[in-house]
């Protein structure tokens, strides 16, 4: 009976890791839409996000199920409850990639970013990316010393936000209020995709050791 | 065990509606704190909290234990699984009244809403604290009527943030970047506030009539 049940835990890690894939697509994607003014890419990662939360609902029906048929116990139920939570936060981020795209969308064919913000955006896009590689990692190797870097990558995140938010509060802001506007959306959800990758990262690292994590050094 | 069963999950519900009478009341307060730069109700709903978040890890452990010693099928696993994505909704909920009164604190010993937008915040106020008021009817007799109910007051909420975004890019909008920026933000607190309530309705209805909600007529 463990085997069984073993071998469907694979499975699920194995969708989740999938998920993760379309995810980082998808933020990956969606910086370049925006940043480019590439409505054609947008279009695609606004349709791709059904991909996203149809496998978000099959991994919970999977869940579920192997919940009722196998009756876990201890850790290994407390991993399958773990693994609804990860879904979810995955859904999330696929939702975040999906705002970005409809940002471009909305302010095509001019461009969402205007020139003096690209950089920090890119660099918001490029920090997306690697923590949602990392996280496949963590997800794939249950890598608990990944799981705790990367609530500094995080940090890292964080400190690109409030950068970007300071430059729109400074007089040194020539465009408009509607500009200023977009970058702080855009700068939440950057933030947010990055805050939920901290969460599946968190639960990795307490299933794995039973304790919650405390912040590396930072 | 059965009748175990369904004592313990009444007392989960019980719960449910205790952490949503906190956070109808940290809305409440939040909002208060903002429009009435009111700093001690501010650090109060922020200082709270963390009593939602307690309820929610207390919450999660009963579900998990539940889970272990009754090994519920079905319905029973479909409801318990579904009381746990409650919680997490209901606790993200109270992180949104705490980032209003952040923001109340921030801006201190100001007001944070300037004059010309006091009307439209203390109606979405208004409209997240009657949104939640219906949550707490809807999960108390699982009452799929109003949970129906629940999308069209999501989609006046809506309406409502449409409004506050229009009225920060209007031609007559005459405040700071920073105000506006402001204001941003704080329409999408309420409108996430509100969308968590509808996730929670959604589930409530599912797990009732086993059949995913359609959208009442709006």
């Amino acid at each position: 009976m463990r085997d069984i049940f073993h071998e469907e835990l694979e499975g699920i890690t194995a969708q989740q890791l999938k998920m993760t894939a379309l995810v980082k697509d998808a933020i990956e994607q969606a910086t370049l839409a925006l940043l480019t003014a590439d409505l054609q890419t947008a279009e695609k990662v606004i349709q791709d996000d059904v991909a996203v939360d149809s496998i978000q609902h099959d991994l919970d029906e999977r869940s579920i199920s192997l919940m009722a048929r196998q009756q876990p116990v201890a850790s290994d139920l407390r991993t399958l409850v773990s693994s609804l939570r990860i879904s979810a936060d995955l859904e999330r981020m696929g939702d975040l990639a999906h705002h970005i795209a409809k940002l471009a969308r909305m302010r095509f064919p001019n461009k969402a970013v205007p020139e003096d913000t690209v950089a920090i955006v890119t660099d918001m896009g490029k920090a997306a990316s690697r923590i949602v590689e990392k996280l496949a990692v963590v997800l794939e190797f249950r890598d608990i010393n990944r799981a705790l870097e990367i609530e500094k990558d995080d940090d890292e995140m964080d400190k690109l936000q409030r950068t970007l938010i300071g430059s729109l509060l400074a007089p040194t802001w020539k465009h408009s209020v509607e500009s200023a506007v977009d970058m702080a959306f855009l700068s939440r959800y950057y933030e947010r995709f990055s805050d939920h990758v901290v969460s599946i990262a968190q639960r990795v690292y307490y299933t794995e050791t039973g304790e919650f994590a405390k912040k590396a050094d930072s």
